[in-house]
């Protein structure tokens, strides 16, 4: 699926290109606004992800809220392909996960696509796809979510998974697959399994408790991978997945488009050092002036600018502060160096806090993965 | 890999056609004679399937028997595609590998394949293949196994094989499996995945124990399903899988083509009854004239009669006695009725010791399949 290719922008799980009209973009997914009405339904405090709408879009959420005010649980599904480094990017629909974990009291289930990687990229070995599985699971064990209600598995290692992924398999056919997942299902016949994995993923609780209502947090530009598991649901008498959509984080070095993992100047690594963090967000675009002087004369766009986004949509909570901050800048009277300096501040703190949690994940890990609650039923009930 | 078909007979996997001209076949199929060269490094006694060259072909036999008389020691792998009934057909390779095993002090790796069936057969369910896969492996063991040295498995139970399977899947592309297993493939995703899980089978013991040369005892239709195997291993530092090929045993309607689990009449079961076995084999298809008196005045023809090949491929070992009833029978002075009733009560006494090592054999399943020493080895270094 994907939309505004026509145009000036493509979103598809493969290409993110131009920049993202998300209006339009809940047109052609076919997917719904997450509106005021659905908002109210969260409570308070509303998450600032879900104030700033950096989670814009759903599907199903309408129904799953009300079912869960009429006394049904949901579980939560977020995955991760595992790579020796996760960033920030990385961290926001696990983050935001934590959260609605937390505010609906949900099972989590993450799911660490080892084979996926090890599958994809040629060069990546099994070992190291699967130490990339431990590495990372450990920095989403210090996201800090409930380590008795979240299951975080690697599917090199859980290969229970292969049983739900079989049900599933067998109502998707080659064809549907490529459909959904492109051409690349023809590289390698791995490749061509892993969209039932994917799917089995996404309906996770169904499998260890029974019929249960999953709601996905992911980035916009991975709606297409819900499909599947939608189409067939209903074959398997489970409820069809929802999913909360996020908006792409600009990369640092342009506004709009994604932030990548390969190109490191564009991302914020949960392993960057202090020095790094600053001096990746002193060369970040802004909206400012070439020059002190153009800034002076013809004020910056803060609409515009990477680094207000960042301010705005993961640090700084307070509407009247951001709007008095956009407008001096636009005056030309606040100058880049200031909010960069902040956001460098709030990233080095944030990145502080995280490398802290993980030392303290360690110990919790295995609860994660094997002996918690919720992982005992997984190993247990598949 | 199809032999023949532009002729007078058919051999793949999915078919069987026409009356096999096995000296063609093994032109065609590029495998070798199991010679008198070959036959000699076995030793003595021989099996009455190779003393009958039922056993009649293969693929580096000669490499794996000679490295095993430099001390190398080698695995064997068979396989079954789990469903209600197993016939005679099913149990040939399986007796067939219980005394290569003891000849040869042999691991022996038994791949139950539950997730193909499902795959495959649209109304078969889940728990049902799961079902027949713990009814089979009873009959298996049944067989004599040494059970510190069999490792009986079915796919949707030992889920680990999914970590060899994916190591397979990287290198075989979507069109290479389609050239293999054809057009089905594209049916469902499961069947996309299968030959990889097929070929972890047939090089488990080297995933098991590290590089191990392994021989595959198979009817010969079922040769191009070793082809990818055999393509990866080396990718994988692994010795290629050598295979012993039988002939296909005539159903008992008709002498040539394959015996059917799905038209009973032309199959004995392990599960039949005497009174099923003397009705089948009193309305097999015979070498016989028409009428005792057509008989007695042009003579049968014993190398047509499935009767005939039946009694001389499982049961009489004595040469000289296949002879003279040979020739008795040419010359219409004896009679079906003799050996048809020969056959039942072989057949007969077959499966009631078949019964009897079946009972006993429930007391070992779990050393088969989870706690025997190489089913422990197994489980714990994949």
């Amino acid at each position: 699926m994907s939309a505004g290719s026509e145009e000036d922008f493509t979103v598809t799980p493969w290409e993110v290109e131009g920049e993202v009209d998300y209006d339009r973009l809940i047109q052609e997914f076919g997917v719904q606004e997450i509106d005021q009405g659905i908002i109210e339904r969260f409570g308070e405090p509303l998450h600032l992800y879900l104030k700033r709408r950096y989670f814009f879009s759903h599907r199903d959420l309408d129904r799953i809220l009300d079912e869960y005010h009429q006394g049904r649980k949901f579980a939560l599904a977020t995955g991760r392909g595992p790579s020796g480094n996760m960033t920030i990017a990385h961290y926001i629909p696990l983050e935001f996960t934590r959260w609605m974990q937390e505010r609906f009291d949900a099972d989590v289930y993450i799911q660490l696509t080892s084979d996926e990687k090890f599958y994809v990229k040629q060069d990546l070995s099994f070992e190291l796809a699967e130490e990339y599985a431990r590495q990372n699971a450990l920095d989403i064990a210090a996201v800090g979510l409930d380590p008795d209600k979240t299951f975080i598995f690697s599917n090199l290692e859980f290969t229970k998974i292969y049983r739900p992924a079989a049900k599933i398999a067998k109502h998707i056919t080659f064809n549907t697959a490529k459909a959904t997942f492109g051409e690349s299902v023809l590289k390698n016949i791995g490749w061509s399994f892993f969209p039932a994995v994917q799917a089995a993923h996404l309906l996770l609780g169904n499998f260890v408790d029974g019929p249960t209502p999953m709601l996905v947090p992911m980035g916009i530009d991975q709606d297409s991978f819900l499909k599947i598991a939608r189409d067939v649901a209903p074959k398997l008498g489970f409820p069809k997945p929802g999913a909360v959509h996020s908006r792409l984080l600009s990369g640092l070095l342009e506004i709009g488009g994604k932030m990548s993992a390969s190109e490191p100047e564009t991302a914020i690594f949960l392993s960057d050092t202090a020095e790094q963090v600053r001096e990746k967000i002193w060369n970040a675009f802004t909206g400012g002036g070439a020059t002190k002087r153009e800034h002076r004369e013809r004020g910056g766009e803060p609409d515009r600018c990477v680094v207000f986004q960042w301010l705005y949509t993961l640090f700084i909570d307070d509407d009247a502060e951001m709007e008095r901050r956009a407008q001096s800048c636009r005056l030309g009277e606040r100058f880049c160096g200031l909010c960069k300096e902040e956001l460098t501040e709030d990233i080095i703190g944030f990145l502080e806090d995280h490398a802290e949690r993980k030392r303290k994940a360690e110990g919790e890990i295995s609860k994660y993965m094997y002996d918690g609650e919720l992982a005992r039923r997984a190993w247990e009930n598949l």
